[in-house]
């Protein structure tokens, strides 16, 4: 959006704050867009895919522009361009896992060299960039109707779905990837209940899916995510449904911590499991999921007070290797892990 | 103990309060007991067992043995047995899953009875549940040094070991179970590094199992429930040691709710999964484990604010079949879980 001065900003909701408080924050600065990336305010693959983008229109916009304009080098598209380059690598390293985040910055990138090849100014390149967030902002949420049009043909009347994380209206532009399954199969009244996964350690399933599933009126029962495997014994779980956040180009999967747990656990008990992603979640440059960068993060995470001769691992991902993944959704349908169309 | 009076009282640490503070709490009201079981101000099956016949010990020596010499009946013995009923089925009712708290009791009213028998009046049957319970309090440290003997021969020099819970000297008399493994392997020099699965919702391993392993001076690293499938995919995990609530006659057993999950995953990935249990643990009366009740506690433990629209499923403990546990240590041995000596 923009604000009353016809400045560029974004409004996000501060992930953080849920399920206490729905808070819309609304910024003009790029610096504040990676700060939110980083402390995890705003998240979700498909989500920071768009907050890539518009950190670099923001940048663009409110910056970029304007610095262009008033230096004095030779040709102010290429001064706009070279200056762009360190603020998109910037944006880009915020999280090293989740491949939209980079996917979002290149598209936007892209976009600019584009119009300044045409000779367009730096200001309406600014302009163009803003769109093109808008664009991407509308064209997820129509991938995630797709998404949730294919993954609820997977899904029998009377399904009853545990999920991992949050992949849904709050980790993507709306409407979400494993939650848009969730939605459109429950408007078919497919849907039981959900079992959400509190997702230790940030607890994105009992802040946000389950919120999110409370106020959609989809059934819902939060546990915690090692009562998953009784759940399962206790024949209480009919699929699996998860999202992802870097798909290798063989199927291997990085999701949320403990995805690959799940996995393990589904197949152990027959049960089918489905992941759900856009297409800009495929990362075609890597051949499996051993080259995904999995990010670690702060310990505090896990022990807000450290215990003196107590270390931590706190990795916020991990890759579940293709083998064990039922069926991949994307926009373009439901998919084999390894016979996936991007 | 005895307080300044000589009245019989228990000394126990209020394991809530850990790490935060190491609380010692005095009580001579069985009652008292009762609710710190309930509570989970003690906890541990072999912990529990001897909390049950300290409350019998309690009531018998503070309330019971006066109120039997009071009372008009027609003889003072069966006064005292009469009442001793109701109490112990209270007290053995207090949790369902952990067999080692009925088992307790019974130890108790079983010397009674002798002592009653014997033509002993009540205070001197008060004394003897005193003596008894300092007995079982010696004699569960025994059976876990045993216990640890047996189990650190399982265990390779360099081991990493996973454990899920606390089955350490916090949930028994000293020393531990599972842990009493660790610590008799670590005086070999065997031990690498545990890992301590936080163990939600209630945290015993967050809590508990780190504080007592960085003061047993073990290193330690602890992660989170749903990380503990990435750590054995990595290849960091060489043994799964966990300790055990109720064991049926087929070996199948009960523990804290994620043990089952933990099973599954060690078995997915060839890791030895070990329990350790008293042969109190061990329940002969059920053929095998669907006879184990779980208990289910309150939401609040894992949901403290509650969700409008979202329900909360919480087991306090799970079961593992026997064909997933690789041995059974108790202090008679190490055995195949399904030709267990008891």
């Amino acid at each position: 959006e923009r604000d009353g001065d016809g400045r560029p900003r974004l409004a996000y909701i501060d992930q953080r704050r849920l399920p206490g408080e729905l808070a819309f924050e609304r910024t003009g600065d790029w610096r504040v867009v990676v700060d939110a990336v980083k402390s995890l305010a705003v998240r979700g693959a498909p989500a920071l895919g768009i907050a890539g983008a518009a950190a670099v229109a923001l940048w663009a916009g409110n910056v970029g522009a304007a610095r262009a304009t008033s230096r004095g080098c030779a040709g102010e598209g290429p001064c706009f361009l070279e200056e762009l380059g360190p603020v998109a690598d910037e944006v880009a390293a915020a999280r090293p896992t989740a491949v939209n985040l980079a996917w979002g910055v290149r598209r936007a990138v892209a976009r600019a060299r584009r119009a300044v090849a045409s000779g367009a100014p730096s200001a309406l390149v600014a302009d163009e960039l803003f769109d093109e967030v808008k664009h991407m902002e509308a064209e997820d949420e129509a991938v995630n109707r797709a998404i949730g049009a294919h993954g609820a043909e997977l899904l029998a009347p009377g399904s009853r779905i545990l999920t991992h994380c949050n992949a849904g209206s709050l980790g993507t532009a709306f409407y979400g990837t494993a939650l848009g399954i969730v939605y459109a199969a429950a408007a078919q009244g497919k849907v039981e209940r959900v079992y959400a996964d509190e997702t230790r350690p940030v607890g994105q399933g009992a802040r946000l899916t389950a919120w999110e599933l409370s106020r959609a009126n989809v059934p819902c029962t939060l546990i915690c995510d090692d009562m998953a495997a009784s759940l399962m014994a206790a024949g209480r779980v009919d699929a699996v449904l998860v999202g992802a956040d870097r798909i290798a180009a063989n199927g291997d999967a990085a999701n949320k911590i403990g995805t690959y747990g799940v996995a393990v656990l589904a197949r152990h008990h027959g049960i089918p499991f489905y992941m759900a992603a856009p297409t800009s979640t495929i990362d075609p440059t890597l051949p499996d999921g051993s080259g995904i960068p999995i990010e670690e993060r702060d310990p505090a995470e896990v022990l807000p007070q450290p215990l003196p001769g107590v270390e931590v691992w706190n990795p916020a991902f991990d890759v579940t290797p293709a083998a064990l993944i039922t069926r991949i959704v994307t926009e373009r349908g439901v998919f084999e892990p390894g016979k996936l169309v991007y």
